[in-house]
């Protein structure tokens, strides 16, 4: 008879494609919980779209792009073989399709999110993943988006960021024409060239920046310029200032100016101390036309952003309609990969069963089985031990999981609990008991403060 | 400047990759919601395994699986092209190869619970998916698994689908080992071949699954004795008699009486009512060694089942040691794809907000965020209106989404929050108003009585 087994095939991890262990699985899952929750709080509609994409939607995203792509095939051929497939690696493409196929049905503005995973074939290393979740949030119009969702966004994000056992983060926030309309006020023409070297500046410095920049055809001044606007954070509106002392004219800029002060003072008023105004923010891809976004926890800098995103005057369009919108992104993966990778966050257990039904002979299992549906039905997650083991192999049994409780059963009566951390144990009845809450779920903490 | 958006490419459904609408997707995630907190409350832990293997341990499964599998590469080729991948086309073969790999961390009994998504190259038509999510609880140990566990399984899904808004349903077992000794006992050699003919009672009928086992070379007494067998169904232990009547004796037919006797008797005192013993149940692949499980709706027994599984006495194998395994599969997307293509089950809004905050004038935005921060803040999901459009028109936003409530703001006060399906308006506190319980989260809902 065959099985499902098969000895003969190597069993070995592949890499960028992480598995969890029970435990690290339910710090993921606590993640994964905490942005639900708060997207949904926020008013944020769940949709899921399709893994695949044909692949020439997926490659118009540019040569890049498309060196990344998985393509898709039915192994044996036949009648899909002219269908080319891939693997989305964003949620974007994806969603700006669901939105033109659905808009008729959509109620717009739509305020989505999306949680699911994507892949890309690029070269795994810490903290990049072939195969890796993320958590999106958008919010797309037809024809004008209102600013103030581009202020709304960061606040989404750091109320999901509060709630995480990670520490300290900050939301870096810049606006795209705010550098257009500086380049273009002192005489750069290569806008995105320029945006596009001055975003190295972290990788290699003001000198090689400045190098760089000369090289690509402005003078020394403008390339000065472009550094000392890039130099410019603040969390307050003092940015506006400091961009102003530079004495650069455009009205792109002001526009900038002001879009960025707004999103800056909503941070101030709703969410303290999380936003700053950070110049150097540009983000690689083309289409953000506004608001940009970046997410970096203090002391853990040199991880880069876990959080980006911006606004985009055509998230869609089929011609007649343009869909514009403001969205970021959660890279869940990437955090969980750091965070479990160096044991930074951990969860207290390996079951969500908070109880241990102990079993006193095996003919007893339905009492036990009695014991543990009524705690059930009380929301507490529980097992029924696998043998009449001894009690001790039994108490054993629910150590090497972390389940905190032990419940001994005993004849025509409820029984007795036992929490096997401190050894206390009492008589309780099934219909009453209730673990500490911090007890009910296993706890999710970290393991340091860095 | 390019964009996300692609005209060129057309807009259009892939068959057999279903995509939800919000408010279908609610009714999703409320189906995965109780899927995930039922299989959790009975202490399995979440396991999510890569969505890819080797093709060569997905193909392993034999020809027909062969045809289905999606094959994955990158679309440039490169240092990958050696590695052949396959995306997974169920749970069963990703969980025994993880259960290999990690079976030096992993504590046994093992206790796991898996949902998430695969793909099967197969033809599309309802009910039947290339892309779809399954959702798996398991059970397995290190070279013995005890017997109760197959008693425990159908009790599980049983709590599952009675909290399911679809009605009643009847999970329906036999034991591999009732037939299995039967056939033997009356001198059929061929067991599996035979199981395989008459797993085709429902589609074709006794008269032509008789034909067929003749063809196949029983007597036609041996082929009237296998239909007898396979009409024996009850919901108490008077399978155990019926099956004696038949005059056959076994040790493997003894055996398997006892076990289903064990799992028949252990749903009658836990779950009364949803099992029955059903000696037609056969269950298509060669692995399963003991019992079996399907599951039906009650008037809608066409639709096929909906969950299945069994007991595998090799989940997984490293040649030295064996790992037996019992295990069920709810198929989610096969579900839904029926309950929500037929309009049976639908969702009372297309957003988890319960509160839309009504903007009294632009400049007072930052007022209504600060009472929908108040609300988020004890667990009520609201979103503030887009714009200060007239009253009327923030309503109708609401309406369209199903949002029941709609909270005014005014100036130095709370404001008054509006049923807006009663039209009854209170005075109310952020900090203390609470909707009614119905209608805090979206209310999912049958809408017909099958």
């Amino acid at each position: 008879m065959s099985t499902p087994s098969r000895p003969a095939v190597k069993v070995t991890p592949i890499s960028g494609f992480p598995e969890y262990l029970p435990s690290e699985r339910i710090v993921e899952q606590r993640f994964l919980d905490v942005i639900r929750e708060t997207f949904e709080l926020h008013g944020f509609s769940s949709i899921e779209t399709r893994s695949i994409e044909p692949i020439e939607r997926l490659s118009a995203q540019g040569e890049d792009a498309d060196k990344e792509i998985y393509a898709v095939s039915r192994l044996a051929g036949g009648s899909d073989e002219d269908a080319r497939w891939g693997l989305h690696f964003d949620m974007t493409v994806p969603f700006a399709r669901y939105v033109l196929e659905n808009a008729g049905k959509l109620a717009f503005p739509f305020r989505r999110y999306q949680i699911q995973k994507a892949w890309r074939g690029e070269r795994p290393q810490e903290g990049r993943y072939r195969e890796f979740t993320q958590a999106d949030i958008d919010v797309v119009d037809v024809g004008q988006l209102s600013a103030h969702f581009e202020a709304e966004m960061p606040l989404v994000i750091a109320d999901v960021f509060s709630k995480f056992p990670v520490g300290e983060f900050v939301i870096q926030v810049n606006d795209r024409k705010i550098p257009n309309g500086f380049y273009q006020g002192i005489g750069i023409t290569d806008v995105i060239g320029t945006l596009r070297i001055v975003d190295k500046l972290d990788k290699i410095g003001p000198d090689k920046v400045k190098a760089l920049l000369v090289e690509s055809g402005t003078t020394p001044e403008q390339a000065d310029q472009c550094l000392a606007l890039a130099a410019i954070r603040s969390t307050d509106l003092g940015f506006v200032d400091q961009v102003r002392a530079l004495g650069v004219e455009h009205p792109l800029l002001d526009e900038g100016l002001e879009s960025l002060a707004n999103v800056i003072r909503t941070g101030m008023a709703n969410a303290p101390g999380t936003l700053v105004a950070d110049l150097r923010i540009a983000r690689g891809l083309d289409y953000y036309t506004g608001t940009v976004y970046e997410t970096q926890f203090i002391g853990h800098e040199d991880w880069g952003s876990f959080c980006s995103g911006g606004r985009y005057d055509a998230l869609a369009s089929d011609g007649r309609t343009t869909y514009p919108g403001v969205g970021i992104s959660i890279g869940v993966t990437r955090i969980l990969g750091l965070l479990i990778g160096r044991g930074l966050v951990t969860a207290s257990r390996s079951t969500p069963a908070a109880v241990l039904v102990a079993l006193t002979d095996d003919e007893a299992r339905h009492e036990a089985v009695e014991i543990a549906t009524a705690l059930r039905r009380r929301g507490i997650a529980c097992e029924v031990a696998p043998s009449a083991a001894k009690f001790g192999k039994q108490i054993r049994y629910a150590e090497r999981r972390g389940i905190p409780f032990v419940w001994f059963p005993a004849a025509g009566e409820h029984g007795e609990v036992k929490d096997i951390r401190s050894g206390e144990q009492v008589p309780a009845d099934p219909a009453t008991w209730t673990p500490p809450a911090e007890d009910l779920h296993p706890q999710v903490t970290r393991t340091d403060t860095p």
